[in-house]
């Protein structure tokens, strides 16, 4: 169930209230693609980095370590003790930029695994079984994720074809949902507006599938070749006719500056990897830019990646020491990069919710759009 | 300054008094090469594994990044933000082990850098004044390690001049002790004993070096290719020429089969980088015996490591994900791994004390030699 407690303009202050918690948003979740954060990054660090919601994906779950083995051990969030929401990517977009030789049908699409060539089916019951038998807290639906441009008669066909897939998750998962010993009876659907980079389509798509009256909307499909400016386009166009008691998520964006823009016009919920990615390339986020802390200046500065941050990473280490780690590859300065951009991020979430709370989100976003376009 | 706390067989009770607190002996010192713990470990993560002495090296820090850099950023302890004891590592080990085309004289050793190739030359006096650059705790004496075995000859010749380096180490560091700048001004010297397996060289070693009245001294030399019941009987020879009243430190082991025999023969200090090599390889120590998580039988087992162990990674993970970690390829795998084997060792040594403490060293120990033999 989403609260709508506050708009700002067009920008939301929300709960959605599920089995694992509240989720206030807007919210940033944290990538945790194989039941794990890249970086060696725990579900313990995960609540000391301020992580409302995990995501992992269920592609790669269902090739390691399986999901029937998870459903085994009790469930995802048992597998990797976590108490909070997860979400499930529904391996829509992994199928279609990861697997090799995929044929899509009608009933869904037949791949080969990128780790063992194996060859695997994948169709919407498919997409909901392995997520029921994951038991998240909510399940996305199986989609396909075109690329853009793709030509207009392409991107048709496909929403269409995701539209009457969206309608078999459905199905499916309400009978998983009513099954014995499935782990997550309340598991929740969200579906995905496509649609390419096509208005009309978009639009389209998203009144047939708000139909469905589903938990919650996503908006896919962009960050995939299109503009910034095409992607915020795109959600000026399909925001009006989601269903405003409902959150809205904006799958796979995007940089701090992409979420303040995203939140203006709407958008709940977000994921990305590059608040880890970055990280991993010494790549960090600061309240006052953005910085690499492998440039040979900070090799004698020993104040920490953001001096009025209160990470577990700068609350103990400087620059000149993070530098060294990464120069020398140990482990450990990814591992405090990522700590680091993850707290940022999710500082980031709780900043923009204040402001929403106050009135004052478009200062705050003018002035924050400022501050993260700085190289520091 | 060491006090002998109690006595139990040869098995010594002990406080090492240092400028940085004190060490409760027998210890054993986690590793930290290039100051930081392989497996993504932090300092803040030292003190909650139960860690009393980090060492680091020498030889490695001068190359990476450079001690005159940790110099200007105040030294080593506020570099990594430890401020319990350090050990440094004289160099000398590496020199013979990971450099390429060294050349030993009377003076030092010229080799190349294991890293970019580059001439670099090393004595005493050059590793003593790396060390002070670094400010440890502990430095250690710049000497010769020679293979196991080596010709009686060479190991002679060898352990004369590592008598003649010992000296003029301690003259340098007493030097650097005086100078103003100096991070640490009461850095203390630790001898090490050389001799190869010739037990007469290692007593006439341990009588010259002990004369000089260092604040500790180490057995070294060992671990390097002989056999244990070698290692073991060379420790025996050893032993009663050592002054009572000093730490005794065998480098580099080891076992924890080994760090109990090595107590029971009055050893104080070690060290050894089996504890987070074998658990980044998911070998893995229990008080119950070892296991490998990659072994199949694990793939749904949801206890903990070790169920009575209450590390960091057994209080929150079970034998699955950890294996899931590992065979996934996610460093946090290793990191878990790491920080309870880790664990294991410290509370291994914090179990010695309390038994010598009892007076039943011996039992305690014919009980874990029995238990750490046992493959899970």
């Amino acid at each position: 169930m989403f609260k709508l407690i506050k708009t700002n303009g067009k920008a939301r202050r929300g709960e959605f209230h599920t089995p694992h918690g509240i989720i206030q948003t807007p919210v940033f979740m944290n990538v945790g693609t194989l039941a794990a954060i890249k970086g060696a990054v725990s579900t313990v660090d995960l609540k000391e980095v301020g992580c409302q919601v995990e995501l992992s994906n269920t592609y790669h779950l269902h090739l390691r370590p399986g999901d029937k083995i998870i459903k085994k051990l009790g469930g995802l969030h048992k597998f990797m003790n976590w108490d909070r929401p997860i979400l499930t990517d529904s391996g829509g977009f992994q199928v279609f930029s990861l697997a090799a030789l995929r044929k899509i049908k009608e009933e869904g699409v037949y791949f080969n695994s990128h780790i063992d060539g194996r060859k695997i089916f994948m169709g919407p019951e498919e997409s909901m079984q392995i997520q029921s038998n994951l038991g998240s807290t909510i399940a996305m639906a199986f989609d396909e994720c075109i690329e853009n441009p793709s030509t207009y008669e392409y991107a048709k066909a496909s929403c269409e074809r995701t539209v009457r897939w969206l309608v078999r998750c459905k199905n499916e998962l309400d009978r998983l949902n009513s099954l014995p010993d499935t782990i997550n009876k309340k598991q929740m659907l969200f579906g995905i507006n496509q649609g390419g980079i096509y208005d009309d389509l978009r639009v389209k798509n998203m009144q047939e599938i708000s139909k469905l009256d589903l938990p919650g909307y996503a908006i896919g499909g962009l960050a995939v070749g299109e503009s910034h400016d095409e992607m915020y386009r795109i959600i000026e166009v399909v925001e009006p006719h989601m269903p405003v008691h409902k959150p809205r998520y904006l799958m796979g964006v995007g940089t701090p500056s992409n979420i303040l823009e995203a939140v203006s016009r709407g958008i709940d919920f977000f994921d990305c990897v590059i608040a880890s990615r970055n990280a991993r390339h010494a790549n960090l986020f600061t309240e006052h830019g953005t910085m690499n802390l492998l440039n040979a200046k900070y090799e004698l500065d020993d104040k920490p990646i953001d001096p009025d941050c209160q990470c577990p990473t700068c609350r103990h280490y400087s620059r000149a020491y993070i530098r060294h780690l990464f120069k020398a590859k140990e482990m450990l300065g990814m591992r405090l990069g990522v700590l680091h951009n993850l707290y940022f991020y999710n500082k980031l979430m709780e900043n923009i919710r204040n402001a929403i709370e106050n009135d004052q989100f478009e200062a705050y976003k003018e002035k924050k759009l400022k501050d993260f376009s700085s190289r520091l």
